[in-house]
C-alpha cells in the first residue's frame, strides 16, 4: 500500500508559491492538496497552471484553506505584514507551517507564532532553501572539521541581486506596508542565516549596522550591511542589496581552512553545486583550492518539502514531537535582522543581541 | 650593444628581500648591484646566498649603499618606523625608490618621502607586488567594461594569514616600534590598495573601523576590519587578520556583473592566475561563472622590478617625469589606512578621510 502523502494548502497566489508547488508536487510524500486566494477565479488559474491534481480544493479565502480538516501543513508565502495573523490562526487550526521567510516584522511578532505552534503541537520550518540541500550538510561537515577547518575566524556573506525600475517602484519588498523590512527581510534573511549556520547558531553578543545603507522615499531598505561581533573573537560581516547584480557569496574562514562558495542561494547548477576549500596552505606551499561537488537528484526546494512532510508524517502517525531546530533557527535569524535594524535606527550604534 | 641594466641597492637582509633580490635578478632590464646591512658578514652571507653577482658591492652599512654614485635604485625592506628616515635620505642622494608597504606609519610621515622624491625627480613605488600582475590588468578591463560590470556598487576584501606562535611573540609586525601598524600595515594594506583599485583610486567620503579587532598587550593590531563609504553610494569592507586561515579574497559587484579573485596577493600558479567572473545572470538563467586565465612567463614581483626599472632608464636616458601614479596610489592607500587607525582609536566612529 503507497503511503498517504501530506497534505499542502497554499494561502494566496505569490509568485513564489509557484516554484513552491512544483516542490510539493516533486517531492515523494506531499501532495498538492488546496490553494485559497481573496479571488477564486485567480485561485483556479493558479491551480490549472501549477500542476494541482484535478481533485485539488480551490477556495476563494485563506480561511478555508485553513478550515479543510484534510489539509496537513499549510504554506504561507504571503506579504511579512500579515504572517503573524495568519500563521498564528493556521497553527490554531492545528496545520503544520512552511511560512516565507523573514518569518515576521520582528521577533514579538514571530514569538507568537512561535507559542501558537507549540500550543497546538504543530512543526514550524521557515522557507529558506538552501539550507535543505544536501551541499550544505557536506559544507558543515567541512566547517566542523577541526583538522581541516580549525576554529571559526570570520564570515563574510553577500546576497544582492538587481531589481529593474518595475520592482523598485511596485515590488511587495520595497513597500513598508507589506514587506517592510526590504532589502534587509528579504536579501538581508539569507545572509544572516549563513553566518548563523557558519557559527553553528551561535548567536553574536552584538551587531553593528554598516554606514551607508539605501533607503527609498518610503523608508525601506534597499541596501544596507552589518558587522557582528562574538563573545570569542569571531566576526561576520555581510552585505544585502537589491542594487546590486546577483551574488550569492560566503566565505567562512577558520584557523586552519577557508570554505568559499558563490552560488548558496540556488546552486547554478542545482544537481551538481560545488564549493571550494584550502587547508593549510601557507605562501610557500602552492596548491590550488579543491571543488567539492555535490550531486542531488532532488532540487534543494524539493528537499525542504520532503523534511518538513517527514517530520509531519512522523508527528500524525507516530506522536512525536515537532523538531525544534527549525523555528529555533527562524528565531535567531529574526533577532539578528531585528538587532541590524534597530542599529540603523539608532545611528549604527552597536545593539546587543536579544535572547 | 646591450643595454645598460638599471642597478638596485638593497638595504638590510629582510626576508621579504630574498624574494624582491630574486626578482631583480630574473628582471629583464634590472641587477643586483649592492646590498648593505649593518653587518658586513650579514651583508656577504645575504649576497651569497641570493644571486648577487660577483661583483656585487658588499657594505656594512646602509648609508654606503646610498652613497655608491652607480646604484639606481634603493630597495628598502627596513620595518616600517624606518621607512621616512631611509627612504627620504635615499631621495636627497638621488635615488630611486622602492620601498615595502606599508609605506610609513602614517601620511604626514609619506608626505616628507614624497616631497623628498618630487624635489630630487627619483621615482617611487612601494612593493605591493600584485598590482603588476597581468591578471590585475585583465580584471581592470572587466571592472571598467560598463556592458558586462556596469557601475561598482559594493567591494569585500578579505586578506588574512595565520602567524604562528614564534611570529605572534617576536615578528617586526607584531612590535610597536617597529612595524607598529601590525595586521592593519602589513595585510591590511592589500585589501585597502583592493579596494581602492577597484573603484578606481576614488577616495571614499568616511571610513569606519568594525568593532571587535584583535589587539595584542603592546597595543599592536592582530585583526581588524573597516567599511568605507563613497559619496556615490558605494561602499566596501574588508577584513585583514594574522590569526586567520591564508585567505587572498576580492569581490567586486557592479549592477551588471561580479568578479571573485581569491589568490589576489600571490596567485595560487604564478604562471597561470585566475579570476571568475559572472555577468548578467538573474535567478531563472543557469549560467556558471567564467573563468578567465592570463598566462605569464615573469612572475608579479619580477614585472613590478621591470616596470620600475623602465621608467627609472626614462628618467635617466630620456629626461622623462617621474611616473607619479604609483607615489599617489601609495598615499591614498596610507590615507584610508590612517582613517582606519583613527577610527579605531576614537572608538569606531566614522572618520573623514584626508586630501
Amino acid at each position: 500500500m503507497a503511503e498517504t502523502p501530506i497534505r499542502f494548502g497554499i494561502l494566496g497566489c505569490a509568485d513564489i508559491a509557484r516554484k513552491q508547488s512544483k516542490a510539493i508536487n516533486l517531492s515523494p510524500n506531499s501532495i498538492l492538496y488546496a490553494i485559497g486566494s481573496r479571488s477564486l477565479d485567480k485561485a483556479k488559474k493558479f491551480a490549472e497552471e501549477n500542476g494541482f491534481p484535478a481533485s485539488a480544493k480551490i477556495y476563494g479565502s485563506y480561511e478555508a484553506v485553513l478550515d479543510d480538516p484534510d489539509v496537513d501543513v499549510v504554506y504561507v508565502p504571503l506579504p511579512t505584514s500579515l504572517h503573524v495573523q495568519w500563521a498564528v490562526l493556521a497553527a490554531k487550526k492545528k496545520k503544520h507551517l512552511l511560512l516565507e521567510k523573514p518569518v515576521a516584522l520582528n521577533v514579538a511578532e514571530f514569538d507568537q507564532i512561535v507559542e501558537a505552534c507549540e500550543a497546538n503541537g504543530v512543526q514550524f520550518m521557515d522557507g529558506t532553501m538552501w539550507m535543505h540541500h544536501p551541499r550544505t550538510a557536506k559544507m558543515n561537515e567541512f566547517l566542523s572539521d577541526t583538522q581541516r577547518f580549525g576554529q571559526l575566524k570570520a564570515v563574510q556573506s553577500f546576497f544582492s541581486f538587481p531589481g529593474d525600475d518595475y520592482f523598485l517602484k511596485n515590488n511587495i519588498r520595497v513597500k513598508p506596508g507589506l514587506d517592510g523590512l526590504g532589502a534587509l527581510g528579504d536579501a538581508g534573511w539569507y545572509c544572516i542565516r549563513s553566518i548563523l549556520w557558519a557559527t553553528n547558531d551561535e548567536l553574536p553578543k552584538t551587531v553593528t549596522a554598516l554606514h551607508g545603507p539605501v533607503i527609498n522615499e518610503a523608508g525601506v531598505i534597499l541596501a544596507c550591511g552589518s558587522s557582528l561581533q562574538w563573545e570569542d573573537g569571531k566576526t561576520a560581516t555581510f552585505h544585502c542589496s537589491f542594487l546590486s547584480h546577483l551574488t550569492m557569496d560566503i566565505t567562512a574562514v577558520g584557523t586552519k581552512g577557508t570554505l568559499h562558495v558563490h552560488d548558496f542561494i540556488i546552486p547554478f547548477d542545482e544537481k551538481s553545486a560545488s564549493f571550494s576549500t584550502i587547508c593549510q596552505i601557507g605562501f610557500k606551499e602552492r596548491a590550488l583550492p579543491s571543488q567539492n561537488v555535490v550531486t542531488t537528484d532532488l532540487s534543494q526546494e524539493v528537499c525542504m518539502v520532503r523534511e518538513l512532510s517527514r517530520l509531519v508524517k512522523s508527528i500524525k502517525e507516530n506522536g512525536s514531537k515537532p523538531e525544534s531546530k527549525w523555528p529555533s533557527m527562524s528565531r535567531k535569524t529574526q533577532l539578528i535582522l531585528d538587532a541590524v535594524k534597530a542599529s540603523i535606527d539608532k545611528g549604527f550604534e552597536p545593539v546587543q543581541v536579544g535572547a
